[in-house]
């Protein structure tokens, strides 16, 4: 298998607004296809992005059980500079997320923090100097 | 906020077994950085991929609480062609996955399964006409 994921999509209980907040909030592009049931969106790198109502991706996986909360996934949205960590997170409360953890330096020489989005799926924010960020966003893991 | 997902990080309760199924049985090339308690994979489209202690996340997410189980979040790997599907699943059983939902024609005119990693997160494999993947691997979403 090719190292790739193609699509993240992250279960909601409320369609709406998980929409209002990526879409309207971050200000990401949505994808004209997928109707009322479903968003769509395209991300940097070939990536894509969907939202879902979260019982209709329990029943699509056959998942089995759904105990709510968190599952052991995270999302990092990773910046180029270090003080732009702190200026993401103050953005993305005024859209409705909640901070997990604030902003600080961390051990291994970045400075990173964590929101939870609307349903509660965490994303890091970070700036890692150890992981280059190319001009188009592109994140380079060391060989 | 650019549309972008830097990293995914999967929370994992044995990351030996772990790194066994990504980088053993997929075949994905695991970075040097990281030592022993984290393991880092330079996906496709400069996206990078985490596998680290489910503790570990959740105490540096101060997620709060952690049930156990699914978490709302898929990932899925999308094949190029329609074949692929069925057998990226039987690939993956042989590595230690476990299958969700076995392959099928899917009502949008694709054809998709899912599996679980070791960890249960879940996965599905998709061919999918309507999202066109480039040579590189990366996914267009109509806009």
């Amino acid at each position: 298998m090719e190292p790739r994921v193609s699509l993240i999509t992250l279960g909601v209980s409320d369609l709406a607004r998980a929409v209002r907040f990526y879409r309207d909030g971050l200000g990401w592009a949505m994808s004209s296809v997928g109707g009322d049931g479903i968003a769509f969106f395209q991300l940097g790198g070939g990536l894509a992005f969907a939202l879902w109502p979260r019982h209709l991706l329990v029943e699509d996986s056959r998942i089995g059980s759904d105990p709510g909360g968190f599952g052991g996934i995270a999302l990092a949205y990773n910046v180029p500079e270090r003080d732009e960590v702190d200026r993401v997170l103050a953005f993305v409360v005024k859209h409705g997320a909640t901070i997990l953890r604030p902003a600080e330096d961390a051990f291994w020489g970045g400075r990173s923090g964590y929101f939870a989005d609307p349903d509660g799926h965490p994303w890091e924010v970070a700036w890692n100097p150890g992981f280059p960020m190319g001009p188009d966003g592109a994140v380079k893991v060391p060989t």
